[in-house]
Protein backbone atom coordinates (compact mmCIF):
# COMPACT_ATOMS: atom_id res chain seq x y z
CA UNK A 1 0.00 0.00 0.00
CA UNK A 2 2.83 2.47 1.10
CA UNK A 3 3.96 1.66 -2.39
CA UNK A 4 1.18 2.42 -3.66
CA UNK A 5 0.55 5.46 -2.57
CA UNK A 6 3.88 6.63 -2.77
CA UNK A 7 3.95 6.44 -6.35
CA UNK A 8 0.45 7.48 -7.02
CA UNK A 9 1.23 11.12 -5.61
CA UNK A 10 4.52 10.95 -8.05
CA UNK A 11 2.60 9.99 -10.79
CA UNK A 12 0.09 12.74 -9.73
CA UNK A 13 2.69 15.73 -9.88
CA UNK A 14 4.50 13.97 -12.98
CA UNK A 15 0.86 14.45 -14.69
CA UNK A 16 0.66 18.00 -13.82
CA UNK A 17 4.38 18.95 -14.28
CA UNK A 18 4.14 17.24 -17.65
CA UNK A 19 0.89 18.42 -18.04
CA UNK A 20 0.24 14.38 -19.12
CA UNK A 21 -3.61 13.69 -19.62
CA UNK A 22 -3.29 10.10 -20.27
CA UNK A 23 -1.44 10.09 -17.14
CA UNK A 24 -3.81 11.61 -14.91
CA UNK A 25 -6.40 9.61 -15.98
CA UNK A 26 -4.53 6.46 -15.76
CA UNK A 27 -3.84 7.40 -11.99
CA UNK A 28 -7.65 8.07 -11.11
CA UNK A 29 -8.84 4.68 -12.17
CA UNK A 30 -5.50 3.06 -10.29
CA UNK A 31 -6.56 4.51 -7.12
CA UNK A 32 -8.91 1.71 -7.00
CA UNK A 33 -6.14 -0.27 -6.16
CA UNK A 34 -5.41 1.52 -2.63
CA UNK A 35 -9.29 1.40 -1.89
CA UNK A 36 -9.24 -2.42 -2.42
CA UNK A 37 -6.06 -2.99 -0.40
CA UNK A 38 -7.16 -0.96 2.50
CA UNK A 39 -10.21 -3.34 2.67
CA UNK A 40 -8.48 -6.32 2.53
CA UNK A 41 -6.04 -4.72 5.40
CA UNK A 42 -9.42 -4.42 7.28
CA UNK A 43 -10.13 -8.01 6.93
CA UNK A 44 -7.12 -9.78 7.57
CA UNK A 45 -6.73 -7.93 11.25
CA UNK A 46 -10.37 -8.69 12.49
CA UNK A 47 -9.45 -12.27 11.72
CA UNK A 48 -5.81 -11.93 13.26
CA UNK A 49 -7.79 -10.05 16.26
CA UNK A 50 -10.24 -13.29 16.67
CA UNK A 51 -7.41 -15.67 16.41
CA UNK A 52 -4.46 -14.91 18.60
CA UNK A 53 -4.88 -11.14 20.01
CA UNK A 54 -1.34 -11.02 20.85
CA UNK A 55 0.14 -7.91 19.05
CA UNK A 56 -3.27 -6.09 19.52
CA UNK A 57 -1.52 -3.03 19.19
CA UNK A 58 0.11 -3.82 15.99
CA UNK A 59 -2.93 -4.82 14.39
CA UNK A 60 -4.65 -1.73 15.29
CA UNK A 61 -2.28 0.25 14.40
CA UNK A 62 -1.89 -1.44 10.91
CA UNK A 63 -5.32 -0.62 10.37
CA UNK A 64 -5.27 3.25 11.03
CA UNK A 65 -2.13 3.37 8.73
CA UNK A 66 -3.66 1.66 5.66
CA UNK A 67 -6.51 4.24 6.07
CA UNK A 68 -4.36 6.85 5.88
CA UNK A 69 -2.21 5.37 3.02
CA UNK A 70 -5.56 4.82 1.34
CA UNK A 71 -6.52 8.74 2.06
CA UNK A 72 -3.35 9.90 0.05
CA UNK A 73 -4.47 7.80 -2.50
CA UNK A 74 -7.36 9.71 -2.87
CA UNK A 75 -5.65 13.27 -2.51
CA UNK A 76 -3.64 11.71 -5.43
CA UNK A 77 -6.77 11.41 -7.15
CA UNK A 78 -7.45 15.23 -6.72
CA UNK A 79 -4.44 16.15 -7.93
CA UNK A 80 -4.88 14.14 -11.15
CA UNK A 81 -8.15 16.01 -11.14
CA UNK A 82 -7.03 19.19 -11.22
CA UNK A 83 -3.70 18.16 -13.42
CA UNK A 84 -6.19 17.32 -15.97
CA UNK A 85 -8.59 20.63 -15.61
CA UNK A 86 -5.16 22.99 -15.97
CA UNK A 87 -4.71 21.16 -19.05
CA UNK A 88 -7.45 22.41 -20.52
CA UNK A 89 -5.86 25.97 -20.11
CA UNK A 90 -2.63 28.19 -20.93
CA UNK A 91 0.67 26.93 -18.33
CA UNK A 92 0.36 29.95 -15.81
CA UNK A 93 4.05 30.05 -15.04
CA UNK A 94 6.51 27.38 -14.34
CA UNK A 95 5.90 25.50 -10.70
CA UNK A 96 8.27 25.61 -7.94
CA UNK A 97 6.67 25.40 -4.88
CA UNK A 98 4.80 22.73 -5.75
CA UNK A 99 7.04 20.19 -6.97
CA UNK A 100 9.18 20.97 -3.29
CA UNK A 101 6.38 20.17 -1.44
CA UNK A 102 5.74 17.27 -2.90
CA UNK A 103 9.09 16.16 -2.40
CA UNK A 104 9.24 16.95 0.95
CA UNK A 105 5.69 14.94 1.28
CA UNK A 106 6.81 11.85 -0.87
CA UNK A 107 10.18 12.02 1.82
CA UNK A 108 7.85 12.05 4.72
CA UNK A 109 5.51 8.92 3.72
CA UNK A 110 9.10 7.20 2.89
CA UNK A 111 10.28 7.89 6.68
CA UNK A 112 7.48 6.97 8.21
CA UNK A 113 6.78 4.35 6.40
CA UNK A 114 10.24 3.34 7.24
CA UNK A 115 10.20 3.76 10.68
CA UNK A 116 6.70 1.56 10.95
CA UNK A 117 8.53 -1.78 8.97
CA UNK A 118 11.72 -1.26 11.27
CA UNK A 119 10.08 0.12 14.61
CA UNK A 120 12.24 3.04 14.94
CA UNK A 121 10.27 5.82 16.81
CA UNK A 122 13.26 8.30 16.89
CA UNK A 123 12.67 8.04 12.94
CA UNK A 124 9.20 8.16 13.54
CA UNK A 125 9.60 11.26 15.48
CA UNK A 126 11.86 12.99 13.19
CA UNK A 127 8.88 13.42 10.91
CA UNK A 128 6.56 14.89 12.57
CA UNK A 129 8.09 18.66 12.85
CA UNK A 130 8.92 18.18 9.12
CA UNK A 131 5.01 18.52 8.66
CA UNK A 132 5.48 22.65 9.72
CA UNK A 133 7.84 23.12 6.85
CA UNK A 134 5.00 22.06 3.90
CA UNK A 135 2.38 23.89 6.09
CA UNK A 136 4.46 26.76 5.83
CA UNK A 137 4.78 26.43 1.92
CA UNK A 138 1.21 25.69 1.31
CA UNK A 139 0.37 29.03 3.71
CA UNK A 140 3.00 30.92 1.10
CA UNK A 141 1.81 29.70 -2.03
CA UNK A 142 -1.81 29.97 -1.52
CA UNK A 143 -0.80 33.86 -0.15
CA UNK A 144 0.77 34.15 -3.16
CA UNK A 145 -2.05 32.50 -5.90
CA UNK A 146 -4.37 34.80 -3.51
CA UNK A 147 -2.35 37.78 -4.91
CA UNK A 148 -1.77 36.97 -7.96
CA UNK A 149 -5.57 36.47 -8.52
CA UNK A 150 -6.43 39.85 -7.88
CA UNK A 151 -4.05 41.51 -10.56
CA UNK A 152 -4.71 38.86 -13.05
CA UNK A 153 -8.88 37.92 -12.84
CA UNK A 154 -8.33 35.35 -15.76
CA UNK A 155 -5.81 33.27 -13.84
CA UNK A 156 -8.88 33.17 -11.19
CA UNK A 157 -9.18 29.29 -12.00
CA UNK A 158 -6.18 28.21 -12.87
CA UNK A 159 -4.75 29.84 -9.25
CA UNK A 160 -8.31 27.84 -7.84
CA UNK A 161 -6.68 24.54 -9.13
CA UNK A 162 -3.26 25.20 -7.99
CA UNK A 163 -4.70 26.01 -4.46
CA UNK A 164 -6.27 22.20 -4.12
CA UNK A 165 -3.25 20.76 -5.66
CA UNK A 166 -1.36 22.96 -2.69
CA UNK A 167 -3.68 22.13 -0.18
CA UNK A 168 -4.22 18.25 -1.05
CA UNK A 169 -0.10 17.83 -0.79
CA UNK A 170 -0.56 19.48 2.69
CA UNK A 171 -2.98 16.74 4.04
CA UNK A 172 -0.54 14.16 2.60
CA UNK A 173 2.16 15.35 4.65
CA UNK A 174 -0.32 15.15 7.56
CA UNK A 175 -1.43 11.46 6.83
CA UNK A 176 2.19 11.42 6.86
CA UNK A 177 2.54 12.70 10.41
CA UNK A 178 -0.37 10.61 11.33
CA UNK A 179 1.63 7.45 10.72
CA UNK A 180 4.44 8.29 12.19
CA UNK A 181 2.70 8.99 15.16
CA UNK A 182 0.94 6.02 14.99
CA UNK A 183 4.66 4.42 14.66
CA UNK A 184 5.63 6.28 18.03
CA UNK A 185 2.81 4.92 20.19
CA UNK A 186 3.35 1.61 18.37
CA UNK A 187 7.19 1.24 19.58
CA UNK A 188 6.67 3.32 22.66
CA UNK A 189 2.90 2.51 23.67
CA UNK A 190 2.41 6.52 24.66
CA UNK A 191 -0.10 8.81 22.28
CA UNK A 192 1.47 11.71 21.55
CA UNK A 193 -1.23 12.75 19.13
CA UNK A 194 -2.42 16.49 19.81
CA UNK A 195 0.48 16.52 22.30
CA UNK A 196 1.09 20.63 22.35
CA UNK A 197 5.05 19.77 23.42
CA UNK A 198 5.41 17.83 20.05
CA UNK A 199 3.66 19.39 17.76
CA UNK A 200 5.22 23.01 18.48
CA UNK A 201 8.65 23.24 17.39
CA UNK A 202 10.59 24.59 20.78
CA UNK A 203 11.29 28.68 19.37
CA UNK A 204 14.91 28.57 18.55
CA UNK A 205 16.88 31.10 20.68
CA UNK A 206 18.13 34.38 18.52
CA UNK A 207 21.48 34.18 20.10
CA UNK B 1 -18.20 12.12 20.82
CA UNK B 2 -20.98 12.47 18.52
CA UNK B 3 -23.29 15.29 20.52
CA UNK B 4 -19.64 17.13 20.71
CA UNK B 5 -18.79 16.99 16.96
CA UNK B 6 -22.01 18.04 16.05
CA UNK B 7 -22.35 20.85 18.50
CA UNK B 8 -18.91 21.73 17.21
CA UNK B 9 -20.57 21.97 13.71
CA UNK B 10 -23.58 24.00 14.80
CA UNK B 11 -22.08 26.06 16.84
CA UNK B 12 -19.21 27.05 14.11
CA UNK B 13 -21.58 27.65 11.79
CA UNK B 14 -23.60 30.05 14.36
CA UNK B 15 -20.03 31.90 14.88
CA UNK B 16 -20.07 32.49 11.01
CA UNK B 17 -23.48 34.14 10.48
CA UNK B 18 -23.91 35.84 13.61
CA UNK B 19 -20.04 37.23 13.07
CA UNK B 20 -19.17 36.07 16.75
CA UNK B 21 -16.09 35.85 17.52
CA UNK B 22 -15.71 34.94 20.94
CA UNK B 23 -17.86 32.31 19.91
CA UNK B 24 -15.52 31.41 17.77
CA UNK B 25 -12.35 31.37 19.65
CA UNK B 26 -14.23 29.61 22.28
CA UNK B 27 -15.27 26.44 19.92
CA UNK B 28 -11.93 26.19 18.87
CA UNK B 29 -10.19 25.77 21.97
CA UNK B 30 -13.09 23.00 23.11
CA UNK B 31 -11.91 21.02 20.24
CA UNK B 32 -9.10 19.34 22.31
CA UNK B 33 -12.41 17.83 24.13
CA UNK B 34 -12.99 15.99 20.82
CA UNK B 35 -9.08 14.77 20.59
CA UNK B 36 -8.91 13.46 24.10
CA UNK B 37 -11.96 11.54 24.21
CA UNK B 38 -10.49 9.80 20.54
CA UNK B 39 -7.52 8.99 22.46
CA UNK B 40 -9.71 7.28 25.75
CA UNK B 41 -11.60 5.31 22.80
CA UNK B 42 -8.38 4.17 20.72
CA UNK B 43 -7.28 2.95 24.62
CA UNK B 44 -10.64 1.42 25.75
CA UNK B 45 -10.63 -0.23 22.27
CA UNK B 46 -7.42 -1.83 23.20
CA UNK B 47 -7.96 -2.90 26.19
CA UNK B 48 -11.34 -4.64 25.65
CA UNK B 49 -9.76 -6.23 22.47
CA UNK B 50 -7.09 -7.97 25.13
CA UNK B 51 -9.91 -8.85 27.58
CA UNK B 52 -12.76 -10.53 25.38
CA UNK B 53 -12.39 -10.59 21.95
CA UNK B 54 -16.34 -11.41 21.81
CA UNK B 55 -17.20 -8.46 19.48
CA UNK B 56 -14.49 -7.67 17.37
CA UNK B 57 -16.06 -6.00 14.61
CA UNK B 58 -18.43 -3.48 16.88
CA UNK B 59 -14.85 -2.50 18.71
CA UNK B 60 -12.73 -2.00 15.56
CA UNK B 61 -15.93 0.06 14.04
CA UNK B 62 -16.15 1.94 17.07
CA UNK B 63 -12.45 3.02 16.65
CA UNK B 64 -13.15 4.40 13.35
CA UNK B 65 -16.56 5.95 14.20
CA UNK B 66 -14.54 7.66 16.52
CA UNK B 67 -11.65 8.83 14.23
CA UNK B 68 -14.56 10.57 11.97
CA UNK B 69 -16.20 12.36 14.62
CA UNK B 70 -12.88 13.44 15.72
CA UNK B 71 -12.34 14.91 12.12
CA UNK B 72 -15.32 16.84 12.25
CA UNK B 73 -14.45 18.55 15.20
CA UNK B 74 -10.94 19.77 13.18
CA UNK B 75 -13.37 20.42 10.10
CA UNK B 76 -15.52 22.34 12.73
CA UNK B 77 -12.55 24.00 13.88
CA UNK B 78 -11.49 25.23 10.29
CA UNK B 79 -14.79 26.95 9.96
CA UNK B 80 -13.99 28.89 13.32
CA UNK B 81 -10.84 30.09 11.92
CA UNK B 82 -12.39 31.38 8.64
CA UNK B 83 -15.20 32.80 10.88
CA UNK B 84 -12.87 34.88 12.70
CA UNK B 85 -11.15 35.67 9.31
CA UNK B 86 -14.04 37.28 7.81
CA UNK B 87 -15.21 39.39 10.61
CA UNK B 88 -12.36 41.49 9.76
CA UNK B 89 -13.59 42.48 6.64
CA UNK B 90 -17.33 43.64 6.03
CA UNK B 91 -19.93 40.77 5.31
CA UNK B 92 -19.88 39.81 1.80
CA UNK B 93 -23.46 38.82 1.15
CA UNK B 94 -26.22 36.98 3.04
CA UNK B 95 -25.45 33.55 3.50
CA UNK B 96 -28.14 31.08 1.60
CA UNK B 97 -26.56 27.92 0.52
CA UNK B 98 -23.90 27.26 3.84
CA UNK B 99 -26.52 27.24 6.00
CA UNK B 100 -28.32 24.66 3.74
CA UNK B 101 -25.33 22.48 3.81
CA UNK B 102 -24.61 22.97 7.46
CA UNK B 103 -28.27 21.66 8.01
CA UNK B 104 -27.68 18.51 5.43
CA UNK B 105 -24.30 17.39 6.95
CA UNK B 106 -25.37 17.91 10.65
CA UNK B 107 -29.13 16.03 9.47
CA UNK B 108 -26.73 12.56 7.95
CA UNK B 109 -24.24 13.37 11.22
CA UNK B 110 -27.14 12.84 13.78
CA UNK B 111 -29.14 9.89 11.29
CA UNK B 112 -25.70 8.07 10.83
CA UNK B 113 -25.01 8.38 14.46
CA UNK B 114 -28.33 7.39 15.42
CA UNK B 115 -28.08 3.94 12.60
CA UNK B 116 -24.74 3.02 14.97
CA UNK B 117 -26.75 3.40 18.38
CA UNK B 118 -29.46 1.10 17.41
CA UNK B 119 -27.88 -0.45 14.84
CA UNK B 120 -30.51 0.00 12.09
CA UNK B 121 -28.18 -0.47 8.77
CA UNK B 122 -31.39 0.49 6.82
CA UNK B 123 -31.10 4.04 8.27
CA UNK B 124 -27.43 4.15 7.58
CA UNK B 125 -27.76 3.04 3.84
CA UNK B 126 -30.51 6.14 3.71
CA UNK B 127 -27.45 8.71 4.44
CA UNK B 128 -25.27 7.40 2.07
CA UNK B 129 -26.53 8.91 -1.35
CA UNK B 130 -27.51 12.39 0.79
CA UNK B 131 -23.62 12.51 0.25
CA UNK B 132 -24.57 13.46 -3.62
CA UNK B 133 -26.52 16.43 -2.65
CA UNK B 134 -23.68 18.18 -0.42
CA UNK B 135 -21.19 17.59 -2.92
CA UNK B 136 -23.61 19.12 -5.60
CA UNK B 137 -24.29 22.21 -3.01
CA UNK B 138 -20.12 22.31 -2.72
CA UNK B 139 -19.96 22.94 -6.21
CA UNK B 140 -22.22 24.97 -7.11
CA UNK B 141 -21.31 26.96 -4.47
CA UNK B 142 -17.39 26.89 -5.61
CA UNK B 143 -18.58 27.77 -8.79
CA UNK B 144 -20.65 30.81 -8.16
CA UNK B 145 -17.31 32.13 -5.49
CA UNK B 146 -15.45 31.60 -8.58
CA UNK B 147 -17.82 33.86 -10.85
CA UNK B 148 -17.92 36.34 -8.68
CA UNK B 149 -14.19 36.73 -8.10
CA UNK B 150 -13.52 37.52 -11.39
CA UNK B 151 -15.82 40.32 -11.34
CA UNK B 152 -14.62 42.16 -7.72
CA UNK B 153 -11.52 41.58 -7.35
CA UNK B 154 -11.65 43.25 -3.73
CA UNK B 155 -14.00 40.06 -2.60
CA UNK B 156 -11.54 37.57 -3.29
CA UNK B 157 -10.21 36.99 -0.09
CA UNK B 158 -13.71 36.71 1.38
CA UNK B 159 -14.58 34.24 -1.63
CA UNK B 160 -11.38 31.91 -0.64
CA UNK B 161 -12.49 32.12 3.22
CA UNK B 162 -16.20 30.70 2.14
CA UNK B 163 -14.62 28.51 -0.55
CA UNK B 164 -12.92 26.83 2.70
CA UNK B 165 -16.17 26.53 4.61
CA UNK B 166 -18.12 24.91 2.12
CA UNK B 167 -15.49 22.57 1.70
CA UNK B 168 -15.24 21.55 4.94
CA UNK B 169 -18.88 21.16 5.57
CA UNK B 170 -18.47 18.92 2.83
CA UNK B 171 -16.05 17.14 4.04
CA UNK B 172 -18.16 16.89 8.06
CA UNK B 173 -20.86 15.26 5.16
CA UNK B 174 -18.42 12.71 4.08
CA UNK B 175 -17.65 11.60 7.64
CA UNK B 176 -21.07 11.19 7.81
CA UNK B 177 -21.45 8.91 5.21
CA UNK B 178 -17.86 6.74 6.79
CA UNK B 179 -20.22 6.39 9.79
CA UNK B 180 -22.93 5.29 7.93
CA UNK B 181 -20.65 3.07 6.14
CA UNK B 182 -19.47 1.33 9.03
CA UNK B 183 -22.92 0.75 10.77
CA UNK B 184 -23.58 -1.62 7.44
CA UNK B 185 -20.54 -2.98 7.41
CA UNK B 186 -20.97 -3.43 11.28
CA UNK B 187 -24.61 -4.91 11.03
CA UNK B 188 -24.19 -6.67 7.72
CA UNK B 189 -20.47 -8.04 7.10
CA UNK B 190 -20.31 -6.68 4.06
CA UNK B 191 -17.78 -3.68 3.00
CA UNK B 192 -19.33 -1.01 1.13
CA UNK B 193 -17.02 1.83 0.68
CA UNK B 194 -15.77 1.89 -2.82
CA UNK B 195 -18.68 0.38 -3.78
CA UNK B 196 -19.98 2.16 -7.04
CA UNK B 197 -23.02 0.27 -7.54
CA UNK B 198 -24.02 2.28 -3.71
CA UNK B 199 -21.93 5.63 -3.88
CA UNK B 200 -23.57 6.43 -7.63
CA UNK B 201 -27.50 6.98 -7.20
CA UNK B 202 -29.45 4.77 -9.59
CA UNK B 203 -30.80 7.22 -12.41
CA UNK B 204 -33.99 7.88 -12.34
CA UNK B 205 -36.13 7.09 -15.67
CA UNK B 206 -37.64 10.04 -17.15
CA UNK B 207 -41.00 7.74 -17.38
Amino acid sequence: MAEHAEAAVRFAIKALLDRDDALARKMKEDDQVLDQLEIEVDERAVRLLAQAPADLRFITTAMKISHDLERVGDEATTICRRAIDLNQEPQLKPYVDIPRMAMLAIEMLKESMESFAERLPARARAVIPRDKEVDALNKQLHRELASYMVENSNAITRCLYLMTISKSLERIADHATNIAEEVVYLCEGHDIRHDPQIKRPVPTSPL
